[in-house]
């Protein structure tokens, strides 16, 4: 069996395992990542679209900023809706920072393209992965590259292979924790090349159910549609997606809106997901192999970016040898950050969506919900704190 | 049949009826409150404790503040905690108000003895009343007092006796609209002559469920642990309340804990309520005639303050013939605040307690709840601008 060695092992090439493989790199530490797929399929993947300001500091960090600071469109505030009110969220006003808008699409090309550029190793098309001696000095993940069975020997592994990932599942199922919550329906999104129908981005709970407009750069919209999730693809043309949308946004909206065909179009189920701990001897979870948040708060990405934020710190800490108080802690922090952040998409989700067996009282308070933010400065400043992003 | 005229016929001699009945007096206004109990029943009854700072200007208005003035303790803040922290809310530091402990009973008392002052015209053990010719210039409402029929004329109705009173079911019912949530627990209560376990009210949401050790003066406390609904009083004897507060407490408050015989104890079911709307014709529905919330707020007595505060506003207005805006706005403008603090009690409540159903994802959102409070200062003022009161 042919055998690599390098310090730290990553498996899954997408965002959070290319982001730990830079960090890392740039500080003189070695990385293997292995990815299940092509680096096509990785890029074709369709994903979020709103970076928080630390994640679009963390890009600047790790040296892949350029094309996102020109190509990236900041927001300073979005809407939210229901049939009586319209209220304003000034992130910038409220906060003194801002989103940017641009696509995990983008951020993944951008990190291959840093990652080519500095020569590390990116192993595709990867199987049958083996997480291996995680209570070892010495730990190594095994799998089947160009039809040969590898041994790549590590200090540490981070899983950043997402939901249905090894990684987690190496953790013995009795020394997990799961939290789970299923949410009765899903999201139809399309992308179409048209010009956004708003500058800013418009979250509305109508009477007709939850849709959202959102973009992903001046002539690139990604739009949605809450549906039963009993609904298919293919129960959905173009027109009927243009003419349900435009109900549900608020009507001035709806009068300015361009419509085009879809470019993709695809219906994504809302799950809250958490599984504790992040941390099994030398293994490390990053983002989706360890947490899952309905897209409402758009806070999938940039939590997996916070996650690589404390331990592309603590790994660095420990492979300089001061010590491991960063990768002992690592679980515990990065879970208080992942357990408010579900907490905001939670509540997020729960006040701009119907739920079918809901009755008059919970409708109510999800009009009270909106209503309250429409009067209190101060509600609406709890509200862009944690959309803009708690601090890491 | 005896006739009687008035000007404003107020039905229920709570403190609802009781602070509107003074401030419509004070402008000169002639009111009549039929009450169905005796004053010595009203005067016996153990209600909510915590007064907004708005119902304590509202008093102050209505000349009937002195003794609270001298005997009420101002507190500035408040504890929330769970197994794992304590968390302060400082009113004050957050939001340069606070509120006023003091008793909704002496509060009671005070109107009574202001209302005597005034010679004011209070019936007592008043039965079988019948509010009629709503949708005419003059209304009148029927009633039987010491053994004879009478009927009391006049131009509106203020129905201000409570959940259970006959005006809010004078309206009809296809013209009602209700809102209502019942929750799966209660709260076992009791008042004790000891000295209280702390200067400012504690909220604990523990492992065994909740507990709120708050006060109505130096010695004497108001203290709750949530119960099973199928709980009778007779199940908890003293020795048993003391041990499960304790234990529900903070270890440290527990420490400290006086404990004694109780002088009262009682089982209270958790209900949010609205019915709309809360004007038909001449009759104004004011206060828990209307609307119940959880006591987990402290709302209930301090909404009913704030409806008679819009009402007795408009009531002045069409009196002295300056129009009738105010009383064709009242509905609106009273159940706008009042959602805002049902959904204010709402979220405290589930913030606080534990559901026998409920899964492990829904603790761990309380959980985070609380951690939330702990870590940002705008959660804290947002709580805090609720609790002290939204402005009228």
């Amino acid at each position: 069996m042919t055998t690599l060695t390098t310090q730290v092992a990553i498996i899954g090439g997408g965002p959070s395992g290319l982001l730990l493989s830079q960090l890392l790199n740039r500080a003189g530490i070695e990385t293997v990542i292995l990815e299940r797929s092509t680096r096509a399929h990785v890029l074709s993947r369709i994903r979020a679209g709103i970076l928080e300001w630390g994640t679009v500091e963390l890009l600047q960090v790790a040296g892949v900023d350029a094309r996102m600071q020109r190509e990236g469109i900041p927001h300073d505030g979005c809407y939210m809706t229901d049939d009586e009110r319209v209220v304003h969220i000034d992130f910038l006003e409220l906060t003194g920072k801002r989103v940017m808008v641009y696509g995990q699409t983008e951020v993944t090309a951008d990190l291959y393209a840093a990652q080519d550029a500095m020569g590390t190793t990116v192993l595709h098309e990867v199987s049958d992965v083996e997480i291996l001696d995680l209570d070892q000095p010495r730990s190594a993940v095994e799998f089947t590259h160009d039809g040969t069975r590898k041994r790549l020997e590590c200090l540490y592994v981070a899983g950043c292979d997402g939901f249905h990932g090894v990684s987690r599942k190496t953790i013995p199922e009795h020394k997990r924790q799961e939290f789970e919550r299923v949410y009765p329906f899903g999201w139809l999104g399309i992308l179409s090349e048209t010009p956004p129908v708003n500058d800013e981005l418009i979250y509305s709970n109508s009477r007709h159910g939850f849709a959202l407009a959102s973009m992903r750069n001046s002539n690139l919209v990604r739009y949605y549609v809450q549906v039963p999730l009993t609904d298919k693809v293919e129960d959905w043309s173009d027109q009927r997606f243009w003419d349900e949308f435009s109900r549900r946004i608020p009507s001035e909206a709806a009068g300015r809106l361009i419509t085009g065909p879809s470019i993709e179009k695809s219906i994504a189920p809302l799950r809250s997901f958490v599984s504790e701990p992040l941390r099994w001897g030398n293994l490390f979870l990053v983002g989706d192999a360890a947490h899952i948040v309905p897209p409402t708060g758009a806070k999938g990405l940039n939590l997996a970016a916070s996650d690589v934020y404390y331990l592309h710190d603590a790994l660095i800490e420990a492979l300089s040898g001061r010590g491991t108080a960063g990768i002992d802690a690592y679980s515990e922090k990065a879970l208080s950050r992942i357990w408010k952040a579900m907490r905001f998409s939670w509540q997020m989700t729960l006040m701009l969506h119907r739920f079918d067996d809901e009755d008059a009282f919970a409708a109510q308070m999800r009009r009270a919900t909106l209503d309250h933010l429409a009067h209190s400065e101060t509600a609406r400043r709890d509200l862009a704190e944690n959309y803009i992003g708690l601090p890491f």
